[in-house]
Formats: C-alpha cells, structure tokens, sequence
C-alpha cells in the first residue's frame, strides 16, 4: 500500500475524524488543507515558504503540466518532488476537471476526451489510461482516477450517463495504475442527487480505492445543496478511508466540510483571492487595498500569528498592492495559507479534544463570509 | 556626525579601497552594492530575504515615495525602516534623477523644479528645501543633495549651467538639512568634460559633505568616458569620504568602478533583468528563458552557492518564466542579488588581502558582458 491511514479521534456529535495519513514521503494529520501548486509552484511562494507554514502536502494539476512543461520533461528532471523541489507528499488530479472547465472544442466520448489546448489550440486526447499513465510520470505520491466532472446545473439523466461513464473509467483507471509507490482515489459524481451520489459512494466503495475523492461541489450550486451530498457520502463511504473534497477552501466550507467526515481539502481560493489583495481574517475577509486601510499599521489580522502579520502592516500591504509590487501578492498569499493551515490544526486538536462542536459554532459566529467565493479551480 | 566611514586598505595598484561605513543601523564594509527599493521594497523580495543574502544597506526613491503613498503617510509610520520592515541602513536618493527621467513637463528654474506626476498628471514642484524636507520625514541615514542630472549628449555650456545650478542647490540642501542623525552627501555632476567634473569635485570638496555622490554617469555614454570621469573625479574627492556612483551595477562596471575608488553603488540592473529572465554567471549573463535551457537540470550558475543556486534548477526556473509563474521573477531576482553580494565581498577581501588587480583582471577575462545593460534606474 503507497499510503495509510488511521482515524484516531472521532467526533461524538458530528461526522468530524481526526486521524494520520503517511506516504512515501511522510505523514501528515487529517483534516488537512493542501495548497494549489497548479505549474508546480503554489503561486508566489517557495517550497520552503509552504513548508514553513506547515504544510506537508500540496496538489499539482495533471492538466497543466502535461501542456507545459510536459509530462516527459518532469520525469527526466526526477519526478514532481524533484523539479519543484518539494520534498513532501504530492497529490496529482486526473486532469479531467481542467479539461471541462479550462479547454476547448472538447469531445467526449467512451474512450476519452478530444480537446484543444487553452495555451496553444493544439490538440489532444486523453483517456483514462492516458491520464494515469502522465500521472505515473509526474510521480505523485497520490494520484486521481480520471471522471467526468458534469456543470451545474446538470439534468438527471446526463448526472446519470456522466457518473456512469466516471465509473466506468474509474475501473480503466484501477486496471491501467501500474505504480505501487502511489495511491490511486477514486471520485464520487452524481450532481446534486442524493441517489447518484449514494449510488456513486457504494460502486467506488465496492471497486476499493484506497481513497476517495468528493468531486463536481463547489461548482456553483446552492451551498446546502453541497452540504446535503456530504451528508449522503458520509454514511456511506468506507470510515478508515481519507475523503478528499475538491476544490473547496473557503473557510466556513471547510468547517462544515470537518463536519460531515472530509479529511482532505485542496482550493485555489486563498492564493487566488489573496493575488487580487482580499485576506482571511477571524471575523472574515477584508480587501486590504482599500482606501480605509491607508494608514492602518496593525497586522493584516489581529489574531494572527503568521510570518506576515508579525512583519507587516495592513498600510504598508495596501501600499504594495497599490503600487504593482509583487511583495503583496507573497504577503497575501502567504497569511491566506498560513491562515488555513492554523484552522486545520484547530479544529484537529477540537477533535481530539472532544471540544469540536463549540469550535465549529463559534467559528462560524465569528466568521462573516463577505462575499468571497468558494468556487473551485481551474488551476491556480 | 551621523556616520563614520574608515578606508582601512588601499590597493598600491590601483585606486581600490575596502573600508568600512558605519551609520545609526550599523556597520558595513565597503565597496558595497545596495539593491534598490525604489517603492519601499526590494522588488519580489522581503526584507529578510535581502538580509539573508547579507545586504545591510538599500537605496529608496524620494520622487517615487512622496508620490505614493506620500511622506506624511511614511513618517506617520515611524519613519521608512519601520514602514518596510528593513532595520538597516537606507540612503534615499533626492528625487532629482526621476524627476528629469520620469516625470512630465517638467520645468527647471532658479528655485527648482516644477513637474507632473507619471502616475496621475497632478502638477508638483520639488525645490532643493522641498527635497531634503520629505527626505527627512522618509528617515533614511543616507540623503542625497537635489540635483539636475543632464542628459547624454549634452553640450559644455548645458553641462556648465546646470552643474553651477546643482552646486547651488546643494548649498541650499546643506543649509536646509535639520536632521543631524541622516549624513547628506553632495553629488558631483559635469557630464563628460573632465574639467567641469574637476570643477564640480573641487567645488563640493570644499563644501565638506561626509560622502559624495558621482551622478550623471551610465546614462548613455560610451563606457571609457565614464571610466574617464572616475579616474578625473578619484584624484579630488577627499580620500576618507565614501564616494558613490549613482546608478551603476553591471558586474564589470563595478568591477572597474571599484578599481577607481567608488566606495558605494546602486542600480536597478540585477533586479530589473532578472524579472525579465536573465541572470548572472561568472561567465557573463545567460537568458534562462531561452529554450536552450528547457532540459538543463544544473543550477543557474555553476559557481555560484545562493540559495537558488542550491535549490532550483535552470530547467525549473525557464518552465516558470515561461509559464508566467511569480516565483520565477522571484529565484532570478534573488540570484542576482547574491551574484553582486559576492562579487562585492570577493573584491572587498582581493582588496585586504592585495590581490585586487589579480582578481579584476580575471573576472573580467571570464565575464563577458553579453548585451546587458548598464544604463541607470528611474526607480525599478
């Protein structure tokens, strides 16, 4: 087995577990949150900056990194870990996600999909067995079966085909996977149907991934639409298997998400809104280029303890926003992270602490989400 | 005296010096390179990161900081160091060089210099007192005398009137500093005629600044006449002031720089060409974009152990650049800092150690110049 996990701690009163995922490259404490590092770099940062947050996994996107630099090009530098320089754990998506929201002229068909490259319209195709084969080259250390992610809204019997066909790739996936140093997740589709999803849940469960991935949420549905087919994969996936909700970061979402049993959690949301100058507080997000903060020298949040907030004020942060200079995209950035990573940790040691239900009520007290969205990635 | 500077070797060769410059944030040794912060940042670096390079010394940009976001706000602060974080030394140029390079409709007289902002239109006038006023609320240890930088060509009877105008300013920037802990320097002008620059050394020599600066060099003339003008001025200035060559970093103009007496540099060279993807080696600069380097898995310099040089590989940094990644302006930016940090410190110990004419005349066999450019910052 490339990977294994332990539910240690589990919450009496919500789905919330706490528990220890190790790969090949280390291990790691559930519920955890991984950066995006879509072109193999978490945009603006370092990987001795992400590690020095404290994160010890990060996701990279099979779709981009296929289309440049190439999948070929990373395996002769050594893999993923290598060419970034990112000595821990790495997990990879199928690339599918990417080619549905991302490419264009896309065909889909049983064998796989046709599409047009988004930086230079050449074209391309990939099928289960090819995204497997190009997530085996990059080399990391847990890797997706490649689906069919359906927009929303999406009726029924397309929900229905498209979920069938994720299954059915799903097993191409399993039998093409040769790699035994890397774990190969499954995802769960279905749309907003409560009977796809449960359907989806017991057909993967059967197949016996060693993990699960919760795919097609945060996609523009309703936010207790999402919150109800957590609900219905919850009971029904297997509990000593991590469960990996894509593309879901804001804040209140990973708290809800702790609750109904997500051990995993990857989202461009706080890089991506923290490039265009909006950052985590306690009591919610804060755009830190506005005028208001001009001459405000306190951190950009007062209870935070990360590198940023000790060194920088919210003054001299606008002061760099307002400029053009890089720097702010880094502090952003960097107190985003930090930020997620902090509530990570809190709400594994409430779970430990048996303390988790008040920890998530007053969190989302004290939380206003002030518009910023949870809406997943593209690639970062 | 708010600094004190101490020529402790001279070159029996050459007109090289290793000396040491102390100021209220501390002691360094001279020549020395200050990276340029022009908006009150290292552009893509921390401060911490130019501090771990071993840097202890930056240059600001008065004309860019009092256009935005102002010095009332930068005072209000407590002053630049605490505004960006950076506890070391800073020497903030006047505001003269920018407001002749950048700004519009600008119209110079008697008083001083009426002008449009770059980034606005809003109508300013900066007069000898206005410059030295915002460069004590901006709080740098090192300020600058407000001067005219001619333009290259520019004729004797220009070239005489505005150095005759610069050395009356710099009687009125001498008579209007208050701050007794910030030294400010006089700047030496006079284009290329040797005589105006002799005049103009003599002329400042007997105002008795602590330091000077040599301006008006690198901006377009043929590099033996700027050699030519050091050689003229390296005979007059008073041997223990630090002197100062205003906008000059290319490593082979350093090099030669240091060989006739320049004691201080600044230039927007490393940072600005790393951003656009060349870096330094000891074997001149390569372009690490170029495609050449898509499979070369050694690190940007060879001789070279910076961090990114330890971490990161050619091939690595040319798929950011090439993918528009952030982190590339980052890792090329960092390099060539730390290329300059150390050919400054290998000058400084071939100085103590009596072997500068041996080292410059191999560096300079070694670097060729490759089509980078030398020419000055209007701010980076």
């Amino acid at each position: 087995m490339a990977i294994k996990f332990r539910v240690e701690t589990t919450c009496p009163a919500t789905g919330a577990r706490a528990g220890r995922l190790s790969t090949p490259r280390g291990e790691l404490e559930t519920p955890v949150f991984m950066p995006v590092g879509t072109q193999a770099s978490v945009k603006t940062m370092t990987p001795h900056e992400v590690e020095a947050i404290g994160f010890r996994i990060i996701l990279a996107n099979t779709y981009h990194l296929y289309l440049r630099p190439g999948a070929d090009l990373v395996e002769e530098a050594g893999g993923l870990h290598r060419f970034m320089n990112w000595p821990h754990s790495i997990l990879t998506d199928s690339g599918g996600f990417q080619v549905f929201s991302l490419a264009r002229l896309r065909k889909i068909e049983e064998a796989g999909v046709t599409f047009q490259s988004h930086l230079d319209g050449s074209r391309h195709f990939i099928s289960p067995e090819k995204s497997i084969a190009i997530q085996e080259q990059l080399g990391a250390d847990i890797i997706m079966c490649f689906d069919e992610c359906p927009p929303y809204p999406c009726d029924y019997d397309y929900a229905r085909r498209s979920m069938e066909l994720t299954h059915r790739w799903a097993a191409r996936c399993q039998a093409a996977h040769r790699r035994r140093d890397q774990a190969l997740f499954g995802i769960v589709q279905g749309s907003v149907y409560p009977e796809l999803r449960a359907e989806s849940a017991r057909t993967l469960t059967e197949m016996d991934f060693p993990g699960y991935g919760i795919g097609g949420l945060s996609v523009g549905e309703p936010k207790e639409k999402m919150l109800e087919m957590l609900d219905v994969v919850h009971g029904l996936l297997p509990r000593d298997k991590p469960r990996y909700l894509m593309g879901v970061g804001a804040p209140d979402d990973l708290v809800e998400g702790v609750a109904r049993g997500v051990d995993m959690f990857d989202c461009v949301l706080p890089t991506r809104i923290g490039r265009h100058g909006t950052v985590f507080t306690r009591t919610g997000t804060i755009i830190v280029r506005d005028a208001r903060y001009a001459r405000d020298f306190g951190p950009l949040d007062p209870d935070c303890g990360c590198y940023v907030c000790q060194n920088y004020t919210r003054a001299y942060i606008r002061h760099l926003f307002k400029s053009g200079e890089v720097l702010a995209l880094r502090l952003a950035t960097w107190h985003n992270l930090a930020f997620l990573h902090r509530l990570m940790e809190e709400m594994r040691a409430a779970i430990r602490q048996g303390t988790f239900p008040a920890f998530r009520t007053e969190f989302l007290r004290m939380y206003r989400r002030a518009g910023t969205s949870g809406d997943p990635s593209k690639g970062d």
